[in-house]
Formats: structure tokens, sequence, C-alpha cells
């Protein structure tokens, strides 16, 4: 894996990469002197995508790279300086860009590893650190980890239905929401449990495998199915693939065979060939009988044709004989979810005098929408085999009791107690302390092998993509307790 | 507007910005000596996206500048060289990649200009050229121009929803797909419409408008919202918009007057309020009324909450009274429709003895996917006031026929004369003639307006967003029947 992933893309500093009102509440905090006053926020989603029931954690190597190299060049700062308010007045003075010239990371950074399963309201990141540079944090990160985290999740979702075995590659490129959203989406799509990817630029800079046939255009190059194919094979004897649905797709199979017969007699073998139209189950089934018929049972088949893991499950039960899913713009899109809801909410606040926390809470009229106060961390418990059995959100700068009770932030008659002794493990671990990195990240196939088993360890009943079970996620209740004296303070009671 | 808005962004060659079959295809094409055989391609989609009645054009710009700076750089064709087939064996020989290193650009390209308003099966880019580097295009342009014109689209379409006279700000950075999936989100959704971005690095890149506010966390760092309100005020005395729904929308709207009045005594004017949760239409009403009764009519509602054109329109239906829409996921995402299907189909070959063209067809079961043979150039023909009445596509390498006749592609019998003498344009404007660039690209505030001209041109019949009229679009008769003979004499003829 490229150590350098993000920032080595691009040409300039990426410190612009945020929204306006960061640099704006930046400045207002220096004005106020408030600057290093120390803050909790949290980066989590509600809901899991897909109407699914789990994600993927996903982003956080970017997320490094851009915290690592996080710097406002003299080019950002001119821009900066050239902004005017409506009064045609500089929107920053001189003394806030050569504060911002200056500014250092020095930020603490949790996170939850690359590749862990995780769910609604629990934070895949907690920043501690000045209160200026805590906020002008938000909308890189959350670019970064909500589309990595969707991605992943897609792809993991795509490796369920298509099982263990299958080869699914990653073609989305030409459909992506430009350069780098093909670039990340191969990344994530690989993270998750692609095996290879079409995009090259992806190849070169994540290392990731690269796989690629031939188009419809080669075929149409040629008078005939048969010269194109037997062009392709001179060009890539062992490594030929044969896109047969340019005119008719099982005539395009028999063509196929008399190009891997003429192959076989020169010692090579036809890879595989590809459909890309048409009903899949019906073709598939057809051209595996006239390749086994003919003797090339070895010849895998490759399907593509805007695929996703419904209509993956469907094709299977279908019987479709397809050995290997290309899948595009489905995948790198996450097409019938294109963003994951990140959100980053402020949690704590250092009281005035340095030895406390105020504990802060972003109201709505829906409670599922409230943020929740605190600095957290997620303490997994797990069962005998260390699958797990429910996760617990709590705060770590207060005492945990000692008997410890989950209660589901959305509805607090829902309530479990935890057993004393559960084995558990937290989630979130040190990243950063103080703008140090202190942890050493995986390669992104360490991740993605991650993915594999934490999704393995989840009930069958947690994965299923029609109406998942629910895992249970529970604020511990003297945080929940916590929380709703604070939305009690904060709410006006009006008279009924 | 940036003169290298894209290449300039990114560190290394952007060559490898494309599937790795563009590569094997091209190695294949060198092999078979057919790497210069002239070829044209067109780049189009079927369907206008979100189910409506008209695409624009976008892309052209960032196309443009990714075709000017195209080279293999040696660190690029270091990896190709290190790619390895099945067998272990380099995947490309270093006499291909030494062609590579030597590749230069040589290609015409003519285009749809950018801001013009597009409909089904219409090229929007026509690439003719060596076949080896025409192929090896498609990707990086489709990425391009799929992103850019479905982006473009959805930005007209919030437009047509909120009307002229209203602002709509996009702020969808932190939850694009990936850092230049919000980039270029933001460049699209100004070119369609949008008047402003909270995404710093687009405003410094694209020198668009940038605009932005305070987030709830500034609220969550005060003790209260009027000392948050007053602190922002301090900041930005005649630039502040104050987010009033931290804890309680109408007591927000509250103090936000309490902190105006203490702004106008000192001669600065608060320029609004923003809205992010509840009923928009409820709360925007409210708040007009606190605000007017105080004497604060001048003080714009900004509202954002996942808006997109049909719930604007529903709450303009509804009396809502917002001045500003701040649109972010659905527009920078296309959320409803994350990807736009455009294609990039070979359409004519050289001759073997260089003096004639074989137009090329690729054959689907749908007939809506078959593709349309020839050099093809769109003619659109206006009435008497310049407004768009049909299009004609034409092959431009045969004579054209005294009388006209415009032929449904999808259903033969829906037919109808050209009137002789009927003004039109030609869409397809030359761009690039032999690899040199012959076109003056206009400013993105230029194309910007364009599309609103456009847009304005169209009846609102095609412009309406539930079952929008279809505008008509035809094939000349010569090429109709032309396509029609070419997919019989390709397509098997079984007996029934």
């Amino acid at each position: 894996m490229n150590l350098a992933p993000l920032s080595g893309l691009y040409a300039p500093s990426l410190a612009l990469v945020t929204d306006l009102y960061q640099l704006t509440m930046a400045y207002g905090y220096w004005q106020q002197g408030l600057q290093d006053r120390e803050a909790v926020f949290h980066l989590y989603f509600r809901k899991a995508p897909f109407q699914g029931g789990y994600a993927v954690a996903a982003g956080l190597a970017l997320a490094v790279d851009w915290l690592e190299n996080l710097r406002f060049s003299d080019d950002d700062l001119a821009y900066l300086g050239g902004l005017r308010g409506s009064k045609g007045t500089p929107l920053f003075p001189p003394e806030f860009l050569a504060y911002l010239r200056d500014l250092k990371f020095t930020c603490d950074v949790d996170a939850v590893p690359e590749g862990t399963v995780v769910f609604g309201n629990e934070p895949l990141l907690r920043i501690q650190g000045p209160l200026l540079q805590a906020q002008l944090l938000e909308t890189a990160l959350l670019t970064l980890v909500n589309f990595q985290t969707l991605i992943a999740t897609k792809a993991a979702r795509i490796r369920e239905a298509a099982g263990p075995d299958d080869q699914i590659l990653e073609f989305g490129l030409r459909r992506a929401q430009g350069f780098d959203g093909g670039l990340g989406a191969s990344r994530a799509a690989y993270l998750g449990g692609a095996d290879a990817t079409s995009n090259v630029l992806a190849g070169q800079r994540y290392g990731l495998p690269v796989r690629g046939t031939h188009a419809h255009s080669w075929v149409m190059s040629f008078a005939d199915e048969e010269q194109a194919f037997t062009a392709y094979a001179q060009a890539f004897p062992d490594d030929s693939v044969f896109l047969v649905d340019t005119y008719d797709t099982l005539d395009g199979v028999r063509h196929a065979i008399e190009v891997a017969k003429k192959m076989r007699a020169q010692s090579h073998e036809l890879g595989g060939i590809r459909l890309d139209s048409g009903d899949l189950a019906y073709l598939s089934r057809g051209a595996r009988e006239l390749l086994d018929a003919a003797g090339f049972d070895q010849v895998r088949i490759v399907a593509s044709n805007d695929l996703e893991e419904n209509l993956i499950t469907s094709l299977k039960q279908q019987g479709a004989r397809i050995d290997t899913w290309g899948v595009g713009t489905q995948l790198v899109t996450a097409y019938n979810q294109a963003a994951l809801g990140g959100v980053y909410k402020l949690a704590a606040l250092r009281t005035a005098d340095g030895t406390g926390w105020d504990f802060t809470i972003k109201l709505s009229e829906q409670l599922a929408k409230t943020s929740i106060p605190g600095i957290l961390q997620v303490r997994r418990y797990l069962d005998e085999q260390g699958h797990p059995r429910a996760d617990m959100l709590y705060n770590t700068a207060v005492p945990l009791p000692e008997r410890l009770v989950l209660v589901d932030p959305n509805d607090a008659t829902r309530r479990r107690p935890v057993r004393p002794g559960a084995p558990f493990r937290e989630l979130l671990v040190p990243v950063f302390r103080q703008g140090r990195r202190v942890l050493d990240l995986p390669t992104l196939a360490e991740s993605r092998a991650l993915v594999q088993r934490e999704v393995a360890s989840l009930d069958p009943a947690v994965r299923r993509f029609l109406n998942p079970h629910t895992y249970p996620v529970g604020l511990e209740l003297s945080l929940y307790d916590y929380r709703t004296q604070l939305i009690l303070a904060k709410r006006p009671q009006r008279p009924a």
C-alpha cells in the first residue's frame, strides 16, 4: 500500500478541502480567544446504509494521510486573504491568516480500525483537542469516512451475495463521481471484498490487483468475432477473456470455443468468457453447457450489467452459472443510496476553569437525531465464541457504575443488563496523541481480511438484506440518564 | 476560471485514469498493426437522468484539460511494465511501452458546448482518429462527462424549482464521493445554476463564489444562543447568517432578532437566519412573521435539510417563506440517480484501402441499446422564436437527401418531415483538429448563463418533473434505413 495514498495524488495543499463555515467559525473562535479551548467531537452515522443491519468502517488510512499533511500553504492563505464580505472588506484579517499559517495539528484522535463492523450512533472517530482545530477537520473527515464506509459496506454486501468462492471484479470508473470518486471507490470496494479493479490508477496508487478483458469495440474492429478473439488471444495467450455478446451471445460462445480449441492446440487455455447483456441466468446456463460439452469446463463465466447484491442473489437462486461478477456503477456510486449520512458533533468542552468537562448536546424534533454527550467509547461484548452480542456506548470521562445496563437510545423501555465478567473489546483505538501518530496502520489487504472475519462473526439475521435484525447498541444507563436530563434542560418546556 | 482545472489538481500523470482493458486492447491493436486505422467513437447517454425531459451537457472543459495533458510518464510505464499475467510473464512487452511513451494525441474532437440542453442518443463528444488513441480515451472521457452532465442537470432542475430569483447554495462536500467527487460536483452545480458553494477548494480552483454560515457546534460552544450569535456577529458584522435550530427553532429566531437589534444599533444588518431541521414550511412562515414584526424584513431565510427539486417545489406550494436554498447531498451525489449511463461506442472505421468508411454497430436484445452507425452530427431545428423544435441525427459521411424526414429510432412508425428551409444549428462544434485545440473555451460563468437560456428555450412540457413530454429526436431517414439493414445483416436469422 502506498504510504501517502491521497495527498500524494494531489498537487496543492488539501487544507482547503473544507466548507467555508469551518474557516469562518475558526476565525470567530480565534477572535473570541476560544481557539485553544479543549473540545471533543464524534464522527458517526445514525443508520446503516442500504437498509442493512451493519456497516464496515473505512477511510481511516486516508484520514490519517490527510491529517498528517494538513498545512495551509501560501497559495491557500492568499486565496483566503482575497475573499471579500458583502461590504467589500476582507473576510479574514491578516493576523488570522498568519495564525493559520503557523497552525500545527495537535489533536488526539481515536478511531475504529478500517474493516470493523459498526452500527448506528457509534463514533467511528473521536477527535479531542483545541476547539478551532477540531472544528476545522470536520468536512474533510466526513468526506473521506462517509464515502469509504459507504462503498466498503456495499462491497461487503456484494461479497455476501456472491459467496466466498466467486470472484468479484470492480469496474465502475466510467460511472464514478469524478476521478477520485472512482479512485476512492476502487480502494473501498477492494477493502470491502472485491478481488480486483479495472481502474489502473487505483492499481498503481493502492497496490490493487487490476483486471480487464476487451470491449465491444474490439470485436467491431474486426471482420467477425472469430478474428477478433483470435487477435486478442495472440496478444494475451494465457490471459484472455472474450466478450461474447456484441452480436448474438450464444453464437459468440461458439466462436469463443472455436478459438479456444486453436489456443489449446498451441498449449494455451482460454481464461473466460464475459456476458454483458441479456438474461444472465439463461445465457450463463447455455454458455456453460456449450463450454462443458466442448471440453472447456475450466473456462470461467464472467457476467456484468448493473449487478448488485440483490440481483446476484436472485441470479444464484435461478441457477445462473456465473463464476465471476463484474460490478460497476452500482458498487462505485452505491447507486441505491449514494451517500452515508455521517455527522460530526460536538460532545464535550473543557469547563472555563480547565478542570472538568461540559458535555454538550444538539437537540432535534426527532430523538434519533439528538446527539450523544460525553467523551465516548464503544465497548463490544462478545459471546463465548468471540461473536458480537451487543455494543455499549459510554462516557469515558465519568466512572462506570458497577452494574452495567444498556438502554436503547430511542426506546427507554428496551434495556439489557450486562453479564458481569462478559468478555469485550473497545472499538476506538488511539491513532494520534497531540498530533503525533501512535498507530501503525495495517495494509489494505489486512483490513480487507478483517472485513471478512468481522462480517462472518455477525449473526446471519443481522447480515441478511431484507429486514435485518437490529443488532443491539445501547447507551450505558448513567449516560442515558444524563442525556435525558440535558435534553430536558435545553428544550423549552412550553405549557400544553 | 482556472485554465488547468483538473490536471493541475493532481500531482502525477493522469494517463492511468482508465480501465485496464483500454490498455490491453491498445496493445492488441498495436500487435495487429491496427493502431493507426482511423476510427470514430461517439459518447452519448440513452436516457436523460431523473426521469426528466432533458440533460445539460457538461464536462467538456475538464475533458479538454485532460486531453491536452495526456502523456504516459515514466512512473506510469514502470507500473504497466510491472503488471504480470496469469503465468507470471509481463502483460505488456517493452516495445509497446516505448510506443506508449512516444504516443501523442492527434485526434479530432467535436463536442456539444457545456451548458447546451441535450437528449438521449445525441453524441456529446465525437472522437475521430487513430483507433488505438480513440479507444484509450474512453474511460476518462466517460468519467468526466457522465458526472459533470449528471450534476449540472440536477442543478438546472433545482434552479427550475427554486425559480430565477431565489438563491441556491451548494454545500454537499461532506457527503460527496471523495474529494474530487465533491470538487467536480461543486463545479457542475454552479454551471447548472447554483449561485455559490461552501467548498473552499472549489472556490479557489474554479473561481466559484464561496459562502458559509456556522454550525450547531458554534452555538453549543457558548453558554447560550444569544452569546453565540453575538460572537459570530462580532467576527462578521455584515456577513452573518445565524443557524437557529440547535435547541428550538422559533426561540432561536427570537434570539437572532435580539442580536440583530444590537447589530442595527451599531449600523450593521443581520444577513439571514438558517433553518436546518423540522417542518421547513411551518417554521419558515413562523420565522418570517417574527422577523417582519420586529422590523427585519431584509433578513433572508435560508433553509437546508436534504432538499432537492421536488421538495423545493412542494415547499413553495405550501407557502414556505424561504429565500435561499441550501442543497447538499441530493445535489452533489445526484442521490436519486447517482450515475448517468453514458456510453462510448465505435461507429465508423476506415476501410482497409483507406478511401471509404465501414460503419459499425453494436447489437442488443433491446433496440434502444443498439448503437447508431456513422459519423454523426446533431442538427437542432428551431422555430421562429429560436426555440428548439426537434433534433436530427445524421451521418456526415454520406450526402443528405433533399427531402429530410426524422424517424424515431425506437418506433419506425413515428416520423416527421423537416420543413424545407427550417432554421437550425449544429450542436457538435470542432474542439480539436489532429490533436490541436481549435476552440476557445468559454468561462464557467458564460456556460452557466447559457444553461439558463437553453433551459428557458425549452417548452415547459419538456421541463416539467413529472412525466415530461418527450422532445423529438429522430434519425435522418437514410441513416435509419442503413442502421436497420446493418442490424439485419449482423443478427443471426434463426428459423422460427
